[in-house]
């Protein structure tokens, strides 16, 4: 497997930077420039070893658009931004759509993250009974500043015990089993998104990229969301309570 | 290179049929049953060799979400449909975001396909240059019964002379590159997607996700699509007309 040159060796000041600002709420200060056509991406780029890693947990039975429609989101700041793909074994993942995805890294090798995201699927039925999943996934959520959840992607976190004592939202139409995984999380029934401390969670497949939106503005900045979303030509859904799929899904009156 | 099962031996009667329906205007026949939790594909599942395949041609520097929005959507139907990715040449092509994809065929062992998709991305700007790439894209398209392009997806499709006479839409942004690539298209400048005949024409990145549900609705009736819009809880544009993009990138007053 080849791996992406990514070193961490500076990064550990640029990563506290992330932790306060993650606990003061504050937007991060990087520079607002102008996009460029099809690739809003912000124009000025870091060295590699300056950039924030976001790193994808994949498993075979991902759902395609839990993983590719924060992917795309936050490819726009790919200058800022380096995406790596992390799966348990193995050179790929299948998704249960069919396309075949490569590994940039597995557990056993990958680097720390500054991002650390988990998106729903098929798979994750299996993957919560995975002991060495869920050990693997712990470990990378415990370290990771920043932690996000795609849809059924929640309950494999919550499952690790680290959501417990958290408010946490789920795919709408999974939402008994999602919510089965652990009764010491709050969960929200009616949420786009639902952000707590470090922890980001989504409600179903394309309500990620409404949350990766969130998250953005969380760290960058409004400003920058909306561009992005503009640049994508997506109606971006910003308010994380609009969410008319807990009522279609009968869990609110 | 693997490449899937898929045999074409038994399906010239179902592509006539597909030819046909397109042609009619009409919606397929597929029974409507409900749907489960996180999956919501029909249930009855097709042979292989009925299945019909949609092929989704890629190249290094294709947009995420142009490419898997639209087959997540599609994933829905994967009972029904077969989703193929198809390149040049090679193993993998690499996403603009980083992610790299498996291919399942190259242009010279692809099978038929039902429903060919092509993406846009930065890598459009180099494939309109590559006459070997132009020239198997032009073939596929010629023989599939439905062509549908996201984004400036359409700006490769109009530089084959597909496009020519016929009514399209590209990304907002890149939209003075994109139709430059054919005068003799009628091209439109405010549409979330755009059906002419077998062409379906999407607009920028987002809007492919939009498109695939209008196609659907096509193909599979309006009730299907609002059924895999609700279960992807996906706040569906179904409306080809309605395009905030345009005004915003200063194509319309």
């Amino acid at each position: 497997m080849k791996t992406k040159e990514i070193t961490n060796n500076n990064s550990n000041n640029r990563r506290g930077f992330i932790k306060a600002a993650t606990l003061l709420g504050a937007a991060y200060l990087y520079p607002m420039v102008s996009f460029a056509d099809t690739s809003p991406g912000l124009n000025s780029t870091l060295p590699a070893q300056e950039k924030l890693v976001l790193g994808m947990v994949v498993f075979d039975g991902f759902q395609l658009l839990d993983v590719f429609g924060p992917l795309d989101i936050f490819g726009s700041l790919r200058d800022k931004i380096s995406i790596i793909i992390i799966g348990e074994k193995g050179e790929s993942v299948k998704s249960s759509a069919g396309p075949v995805l490569k590994l940039d890294y597995t557990f056993s090798n990958a680097p720390k993250i500054d991002i650390l995201m988990i998106p729903g699927g098929g798979g994750t039925r299996r993957e919560v009974k995975n002991e060495v999943f869920l050990k693997a996934v712990k470990v990378l959520a415990e370290s990771a500043p920043q932690v996000a959840t795609i849809c059924t992607g929640s309950a494999v976190l919550a499952k690790t015990g680290l959501l417990d004592g958290h408010r946490a939202t789920t795919n709408k139409r999974a939402y008994a089993w999602a919510t089965s995984q652990s009764d010491k999380v709050t969960w929200v029934p009616e949420a786009r998104w639902v952000e707590d401390g470090k922890f980001f969670t989504s409600s179903g497949i394309s309500a990620g990229i409404d949350m990766a939106l969130g998250l953005i503005s969380k760290m960058f900045g409004k400003e920058t969301a909306v561009r992005i979303a503009n640049g994508a030509e997506y109606i971006w859904n910003d308010d994380p309570n609009r969410d008319p799929f807990a009522k279609m899904n009968g869990l609110i009156k």
